[in-house]
């Protein structure tokens, strides 16, 4: 006798949403908490995210921003995780001019409220520039009280900042003014002469990089760029310096966490990639049958797949596939067409038996496999009939 | 009437090596080219690897130069890197004490020649300074004339090196006495006052970031270590600082290729599989069997899979398994055993047809499939027959 379980797992990029809750048998205790936590932002903030980079260090064509992770582009990512804020109003997404059409697409495919586009400048400081300036006059000019109180910048390459450190910069950033992400530095800096030898190296306690997300209120960064000379908005590129140099502001700096980094080169891609999928992976989905056999494989199946944090089990009735199962010809089929819906499907059939040690065996088995399918998400083998 | 197909894909890491040459139809343009390109180095050249990290920054327990990549730790893929440049003499590895065992058995496992495996210092100076030290006692005294002529330090995990570059470092080094690897820096680099605040921001053109490998001659990085103070050894971490300071020696700055980059985080480990995954797919080989159907297949499947720098075609008689693979209980067990000697074997039916669109439809699906394996190379998935 064989159990057919199918292996579902959705591949549209909402691993917080469930169409069909079904059965929940299993701990959530790994589940990262996005919840506010009780944190009240009283005050308006709005989001410049500059995203014309050429993305030139990936030696890619497509610029980095506009890679396709599982289906969802970059930028999507990093909006997603400003919409997600609740106290965050508005987000002004600033792109090269050639970029304007695919940038709409991208709002409308993804469904990202909250979003403005603006066109970029020539230079990292003129986009930004740019993006401030639209939050003043958005929608037809805006009294000075309908104006965001604090502007944070961020990277649309960061795809990975958090609520908890948005806070913090947003609430440093109304107290002094200005406020930026800092992290220790990975290599040793050193000054080269002008004939390429070295002249001397900093101290590296006493440095850090500048990072992303950096906040500031609306008046500071505006003046900011109403002061500065043609020659920072040509060559520099450190917002933090501007304040400091044409307000007075010493920005307060704040220690993030290492999943701030910026996806720079090639190799990024990849760091990049296994994160969302181990994020998505967190709320994979296993469902089986509604057998008593069933029903005990969900149990082991629970406790081997302990890798993953959150594993739901639900009744087959949900999939009205019921009875089909047996034949992979099947299955191929059912696959095709939830392939169109960004759903990859993955059969697994498992050969009972009498024996506890076979069947045990077989139980790891599967959940081996589902462990794979499920992190490596490869469109090529939907519809495969898999043998645990 | 069934054609089967077998790919297998060698996980040994050795991809440049084939024990069956089988036939070559295929292009080998994309191939890296791994020829010393007849650079001759008439010095003698040794290397110092620091492996002494406690990989914190990574969050894991295993300190990151051995964390296993396809079934080889980091540190080994690096100490390859040095051995297949045929003007290195020795490498000396320096471990902590309690990582002298492992490092021994890494080397015997994976057949490293030339490698020396000394116990670190508490600090990266002190590892550095064992090591050099230990090149100029090797083999119980040597004379100045054995003694290398230049000394090359790197880090254990940066894997990517490769010969061109440490041959410029070689030269430089011999000529000035220091050379060092810088890259661009990737941040602003800001100086904080003592509360946490912006004290002023660093001109970034001005600046570089240094990086391995770097290149002394024996002499100057010896007195360096000789002259250097307590606190250097305690807090330093910069050797070509050394050489400035206490030889007035300043160092030839050299540009590398971002393959230089030094495993630091977590996403970093997923970034280090990922080129490790494409270079050895670069060697990739699908076996057919030897009927006409198979040879057109092969031509075929050589069009499509292009996204493969070599395909190698050869015939089934040397897998001495032909006549049992209708069967997909026969290629489990084969792949079972296979596994063993670290050889991952997938099975793909191609459901033949005398349709023309239908076949080059099968045909493309087999690419598809056969791509994905090769990328993931996932373990839970070997013994598979898949349908194309």
């Amino acid at each position: 006798m064989e159990v057919n379980d199918i292996n579902m797992q959705s591949d549209n990029c909402e691993p917080d949403r469930a169409a069909h809750p079904g059965i929940f048998l299993c701990h959530q205790a790994g589940k990262s908490d996005h919840q506010p936590a009780g944190r009240y932002v009283d005050f308006p903030v709005s989001v410049v995210l500059p995203a014309g980079g050429s993305g030139e260090r990936t030696g890619l064509q497509t610029p980095k921003q506009f890679c396709s992770f599982l289906g969802r582009p970059l930028i999507s990512y990093t909006i997603q995780a400003f919409e997600r804020v609740s106290w965050i109003q508005s987000i002004m997404v600033v792109v090269a001019k050639e970029n304007m059409d695919l940038m709409t697409d991208i709002i409308q495919r993804f469904q990202h409220r909250k979003v403005r586009v603006v066109p970029g400048g020539s230079t990292r400081h003129r986009s930004i520039c740019n993006g401030v300036l639209a939050l003043g006059e958005e929608e037809g000019g805006r009294s000075a009280a309908e104006r965001p109180k604090v502007v944070i910048i961020h990277d649309a390459v960061r795809p990975f900042v958090e609520e908890d450190f948005l806070y913090k910069i947003a609430m440093a950033a109304k107290e002094q003014g200005a406020a930026g992400a800092i992290r220790p530095l990975v290599s040793t800096v050193i000054a080269t002469t002008s004939e390429g030898y070295l002249d001397h190296s900093l101290e590296r306690a006493k440095y850090r990089a500048s990072e992303m997300p950096q906040g500031f209120t609306y008046d500071v960064i505006c003046q900011a760029y109403q002061r500065c000379s043609e020659s920072d908005f040509e060559f520099g590129t450190e917002c933090l310096h501007l304040a400091l140099q044409y307000c007075g502001t010493n920005a307060k700096l704040i220690e993030g966490p290492p999943t701030l980094w910026k996806v720079t080169y090639k190799r990024d891609l990849a760091a990049a990639e296994s994160i969302i999928k181990e994020t998505l992976s967190r709320s994979a989905c296993i469902i089986t049958g509604g057998s008593t056999q069933a029903a005990t494989l969900a149990v082991a199946l629970q406790k081997a797949v302990s890798a993953l944090d959150m594993v739901r089990f639900s009744s087959m009735d949900e999939l009205s596939v019921s009875g089909r199962m047996a034949e992979p010809a099947a299955i191929m089929d059912l696959a095709s067409t939830a392939k169109l819906r960004n759903i990859l499907l993955y059969g697994i059939q498992l050969h009972q038996s009498k024996e506890a040690e076979r069947w045990e065996k077989s139980v790891l088995r599967v959940a081996e496999i589902a462990s794979a399918l499920i992190r490596d998400r490869s469109p090529a083998l939907v519809g495969q009939l898999l043998q645990a």
